[in-house]
């Protein structure tokens, strides 16, 4: 299988360290001729919305994904309404930034809740409260299914499957601006993760992310490995979602507190690069 | 919902402590009169099976599961035998133990190794190699779906949908000698879990083993909660497998280092009893 087009390369900045600065990153992936950026929202809040565009769009940088939003389960109205306002403000941020989509995490069980279907409704019901204002803002929400070992506190769509079914339920069959984020940590371990690849297809196959599972693994958060490093097939997972359609820039997401965040910007993308080309 | 009966309550030695010694362990459980045990195979192997087993029944104990076999995965054709002739070891001295089932753990990634499906093939494969043998000798295996952050090096069959059809393609509809553990830590997440048990039924429906998922989770393997003290609706989860027609003994599986392992064993059969009937 042929390397991926070196063009089609985006940099979640979350990569670039636990610390994040937008105007510092943006630096790091103009040196390396780097044509994609997922920002967070505390880094583009920091500058704000519209200032952060501009200085991404004057860079070349397209905006693969804006991270992230969701989080719709809490313990009493005020909270999930919270999440909603929080949501459409993040969606107007999205737009602003004219963001590929917006990556939703869904948020795992409320405080004292053990009700993890309750929370699961509350992550639908959330999800049709915000999906008019998405769709006339222009900003595909992806739900991005989180690893199990997240359902109590992160996300509690855990499977393609699951987030595929809320894609239904939510926008029908023309899935007009809803769709998922696969992250091959999250979802490398699903047996039936093919057959939901190509049932997501082109239209709904918003977000491609990579980075790969150590064994072992030391930190269920911040331990994840370089593409090539671990355990995981991610040539297949690239034939099979290119298979199903997808043919956006592929994004690198490394959260990795013991080894990548130690090290400066300028290694870590050349790394990526390197591995861009000879493990994905 | 009421608790349960105090005569469905077995304890698996692991819960005791990191260091087994099953003599040790039957006579803490005769101290408070529980009725079920699931011992592991080392300590099994200290005594001798016919031995282990002469003080299991003399002290008036059931075994719920024989912990455990599988590990079917491996590199080449002779590690691959090994396992196969290990299994059918482990399953001679379940049939000694007149265990209630054999619990298989599938085995995760050979070493080196990032092929998924193909270690998924060497586990239907091994599977078939000794359901034959499990038959005649009255053995029921029970193929335990471990939580898929274990998917690399535990164990590579993840839901509770996967075990099912494996039975299925094995066993066929009947799905004698061959059925499922059900293990609330492992797979409390999985959304299709309800429809699952009751597809799973009373016939192949072979373990029930409970814990608690603790927020946050230190440690990915050894911290493991009492029940009650996480966010598992474990009565929910009694109730849908008794729905489906399970009847048989409740088994306590609890990996604890930071904390129960710390306690004396009486004190942790103690609080098992009280958690069994408050928490359950």
């Amino acid at each position: 299988m042929n390397p991926p087009d070196p063009e089609l390369l985006s940099i979640n900045t979350a990569t670039l360290g636990e610390k994040r600065n937008l105007r510092r990153e943006i630096d790091a992936l103009r040196r390396h001729g780097i044509r994609g950026i997922a920002p967070w929202r505390d880094e583009v809040a920091e500058l704000g919305a519209k200032d952060a565009a501009r200085m991404i769009r004057d860079n070349g940088l397209a905006v693969t994904g804006f991270v992230r939003s969701g989080f719709f389960p809490a313990a009493d109205r005020t909270g999930r309404q919270a999440a909603i306002d929080d949501n459409r403000r993040a969606i107007d941020d999205a737009a602003t930034l004219e963001a590929k989509c917006l990556v939703i995490v869904a948020g795992g069980l409320p405080k004292e809740s053990k009700d993890l279907p309750g929370a699961r409704e509350m992550v639908r019901d959330g999800l049709g409260e915000i999906l008019d204002h998405a769709r006339s803002s222009g900003v595909p929400l992806a739900i991005e299914p989180l690893h199990p070992m997240y359902c109590a506190d992160r996300a509690c769509v855990n499977t393609m499957r699951q987030a595929l079914d809320l894609c239904d339920e939510l926008a029908g069959q023309s899935g007009d601006g809803l769709g998922v984020a696969v992250d091959v940590y999250h979802v490398w371990w699903d047996p039936e993760l093919k057959a939901q690849i190509e049932r997501a297809g082109d239209k709904r196959l918003l977000a491609f992310h990579l980075s790969d599972w150590l064994v072992p693994t030391t930190d269920p958060l911040l331990d994840r490995g370089m593409m090539g490093d671990g355990v995981i097939d991610i040539p297949a997972l690239r034939r099979a979602v290119e298979a199903a359609g997808y043919t956006g820039l592929i994004e690198v997401e490394i959260f990795s507190a013991r080894n990548w965040w130690k090290r400066d910007a300028d290694e870590v993308v050349r790394v990526v690069k390197q591995r861009f080309e000879s493990a994905v």
